[in-house]
């Protein structure tokens, strides 16, 4: 399976945790894991790359510049970072037909298989949005010229890349963000939204982009369903959204013990056998 | 090492959850699981029997009845298992001279040798007590006619087996159950403060029997110390304890997430005893 992420030295930590969780519960599949950065340091992506590879995965760095965005606009305190995920296709191996893009503060908790392998035939995108009242109306009403109907959570993406490379193109971004009139708030969500929301298919945010902040809105919308025993057993994808993140010192929250325990198995250092798979899963 | 377990059907199930965690952050150590019982079927005992020996482990089982304590009191609802764990060693191979205690309501975070190799000389017990004030004063207060100072748990408790089977006597044991005027609450703990807590080696709750209710009280009197971040990392064993058990539906706590995290490693390998709990046991 093909995985993206796009970030720098701040989250080099949520990264390798997120990975340890992805491996650890899919242990039979092997990733190939995309990193697009533009500066991350020689010897985070050579500890990176050993610790992708003990996992039987392995890495492929793509660094970029400038350069590469030449033409684009900038804004405020984003840099051109913001463009990565949305313009990957245009560095990732011509290939390559299908990535899962993953946030750097998630944890996959459960095998992933099912959602890299969604229909999107058609769509550009597999996405899902946040249906906590508040924050849909917001930012429903905030990109209302752009007729949405619904705002995706682009931190776990699903892309149809031979769409990509027929429908997505620079410049219609770049016009995008330079319209005055548009306040992006969070530029690359507010843009996958603005101009692609249309060719998303919507997947439940409760299994592949369940926001922890919102354990018990989750709960009473589903009956008590989704209790907590019901999360760990279903739930593949738990993102820590928000500025409140637990590595943080004063995280706290339903998650934070789990996130801690995953946090602690991605820097133990890993003896070198299978056999600490068999004992991790006793299988 | 040497593992003591006492219980009935109902704690099969967190049983298997506390071995899971022990087994998985003990990768390294062969275990001896000794369970002492009178009521679990013969198809919980061989389910239990296989999980073991697939992580490297063994089982023994010591089957009791009310034969082996036909002079013992007993008490309002309280059957005779609740003099197991005091008088282990009866049951215990005489070659045995140290085992460790541990009760189906914890979990195992952390490598345990380092409580298992407490120096116990001239001890009965190594113990943690519950430096809660609310907690340690009433029940100083009740067991004060035995002048004890601390009141310790009897969920995680290092035995040296060695002197309980010259100084722990089944009649000094029925003889204290026998006196009307003390009123056992927890009768094997009260029985074990009132009769041995002058010969307790004590030992760090926060390390070794760390009572998941407490999160905050024990990050206070730490000066924030023990925080998540260092609960998971240095605490070796998280204690459940309390009526609110984090298998029942109703749970909410600081460690549930962790909980149910080991809870479903415990039974995923097994597919088939796994629906037989879930139609024991209606989860």
């Amino acid at each position: 399976m093909n995985i993206l992420v796009t970030l720098d030295s701040n989250y080099m930590k949520p990264l390798r945790v997120m990975l340890k969780s992805l491996f650890l519960n899919n242990p039979e599949e092997a990733f190939t894991i995309y990193l697009m950065h533009s500066s991350i340091k020689r010897k985070e992506l050579a500890d990176l790359n050993s610790f992708i590879k003990d996992h039987g995965s392995q890495l492929k760095i793509i660094e970029l510049d400038n350069s590469h965005f030449a033409d684009a606009p900038t804004l405020f305190y984003y840099t051109k970072e913001m463009y990565y995920r949305l313009l990957a296709h245009k560095f990732l191996p011509d290939n390559l037909s299908r990535i899962l893009y993953l946030d750097p503060d998630i944890l996959v908790i459960n095998p992933i298989r099912k959602l890299y392998e969604i229909d999107i035939d058609g769509y550009l995108y597999a996405a899902a949005y946040h249906d906590i009242p508040s924050i849909k109306e917001i930012n429903k009403i905030r990109l209302r010229p752009y007729g949405i109907e619904a705002y995706y959570n682009s931190g776990v993406l699903l892309m149809n890349l031979d769409l990509h490379r027929r429908h997505i193109k620079e410049e219609a971004i770049y016009n995008l963000v330079r319209r005055k009139s548009l306040k992006l708030i969070m530029p690359d969500q507010d843009i996958l939204n603005a101009l692609y929301a249309k060719r998303i298919r919507s997947i439940d945010e409760k299994l592949y982009n369940y926001d922890v902040r919102y354990f018990r809105f989750y709960k009473i919308i589903t009956n008590n369903l989704w209790d907590m025993d019901h999360v760990i057993n279903n739930t593949i994808i738990l993102h820590f959204c928000g500025k409140k993140k637990p590595w943080h010192k004063d995280y706290s929250g339903k998650f934070h013990s789990l996130y801690k325990h995953y946090e602690k198995l991605a820097f133990a250092a890993l003896p070198n056998s299978s056999s600490y798979y068999k004992a991790q899963y006793g299988w």
